[in-house]
């Protein structure tokens, strides 16, 4: 049975985005379709068009032997600047305010919309660099790491603060909170990241950056390299700040407790 | 400017997808593409049918004029038979073998092409089901959970071990573990949970089923209700299991430590 145009477009379009970052040869296409290069060759043209047109991501044709299509997230600003404007209101909600000066945020991670809100931004910024593996710190980073991998099609590693049977042996480092200047532990299972690898960091807020220098000197313990830093808030008062070259979508100027008010504003993601 | 049917249904493709169980009015749609209502309907049956033929899922039409069109996960049994047979593989392969008869399953909830697998199997599951938030407990069953939440389309909530201040104020509950028998604690932040709201309860693993009776009973708390249990490995050989009506994609009959031999098999989906 041959398939009409149609219905390769949509099975097509369907097929590329549960694939993103991944090259798929013609072939599995014109087997899939029953149908010549040519045409899949044609329906991929149209794709990559709408694609870019509809800010849904890019399409890279790879000639040659070896060669074939590779989607990849693609945010335009467009889409990213009115949805950093949202979240920032969001975030500046005054009922987020908890004692100690802390912003309550489970509702905005829990919420898959805006996480694979996220996901897509973090994925497109990082769309040129090689990255092998996703890493963030239990609890509230998980389901931003797990949506960002999940564009980049890589797995996610997670960092805990406390040992598991279920983890086999395990690595442990100690690390200095930037904060407050206390000593934790964080620990990493030892078969979970290879050698080598390449690795996005990603997590929900950093303040001086004590926790994301403590998955840094983690890596170093694996051999592995950072590939980036993403965070979805940065606090931006803070002494010291122990890590340089990060990404963030929302910057926390001011949390006054008595006033209870919240400043907010865009993070660095339009200088990047 | 006109949109040509091609970009219409790619488009339309990648924006049914991005919104499953959201009923979108054809309205919506005719507006994006200015293009007439009859065209939209003929773009609509078009990607039902291969929706429908491709097993990604079902397109739903509510006519009237409070009516559109609304998507939906269902897997067919011809994804998710060979989908489960892997996993029965995967886990069964003695390394994951791990001292005390425990298994390692770190890499496979950190595998997004499998999580996001389980995520649409268990979403297919309760496609009929009316589900307002997916639960689950730090750290291990995050993963899938955010992903049945991004199918369904609601948001996750997650229960810890330990409080953490950037909750906010908790419910604590106690709860026995049935397998060892031991008493722990659990929490929720109070603000996280809607009073009556229709709970989905996910985990990585369970055994007697302490952990998800305790969710049940931090339901209760919240007097809200269980919509369903879903879990990905559900070990066989308990005296006394707590929680009777759950789907379960593998089944662990037996891990015997000393020949390193795992025992595993379909769990109920196919009986559900």
């Amino acid at each position: 049975m041959k398939f009409r145009r149609s219905e390769r477009l949509i099975d097509m379009t369907n097929y590329l985005l549960e694939h993103p970052r991944q090259l798929v040869s013609l072939t599995v296409f014109s087997e899939r379709y029953k149908s010549a290069k040519s045409s899949i060759s044609e329906d991929l043209a149209i794709i990559k068009e709408t694609f870019e047109q509809r800010g849904i991501g890019t399409l890279q044709t790879v000639s040659g032997a070896a060669g074939g299509v590779k989607f990849q997230i693609k945010v335009t600003d467009e889409e990213a600047r009115p949805f950093i404007t949202e979240l920032c209101e969001q975030i500046a909600s005054p009922d987020r305010l908890l004692p100690g000066g802390y912003l309550y945020m489970t509702d905005i991670l829990g919420d898959p919309s805006i996480v694979k809100r996220v996901g897509r931004l973090f994925a497109s910024a990082f769309a040129e660099t090689q990255i092998d593996v996703v890493m963030t710190v239990a609890t509230k980073g998980i389901s931003l790491a797990y949506a960002v991998a999940s564009y980049l099609n890589v797995p996610v590693v997670i960092v805990r603060r406390d040992s598991k049977v279920t983890e086999g042996s395990t690595v442990s480092i100690n690390y200095v909170s930037g904060s407050t200047k206390r000593i934790q532990t964080m620990l990493l299972s030892k078969r979970s990241l290879a050698e080598g690898s390449k690795v996005l960091i990603v997590d929900d807020f950093m303040k001086a950056g004590g926790t994301v220098n403590g998955m840094v000197s983690m890596l170093e313990e694996f051999k592995a390299h950072v590939a980036g830093i993403a965070v979805l808030v940065e606090a931006e008062k803070t002494e010291e700040r122990l890590v340089d070259d990060y990404l963030s979508l929302v910057r926390l100027s001011d949390v006054d407790e008595k006033g209870k008010k919240i400043k907010v504003s865009e993070g660095n993601y339009f200088k990047k």
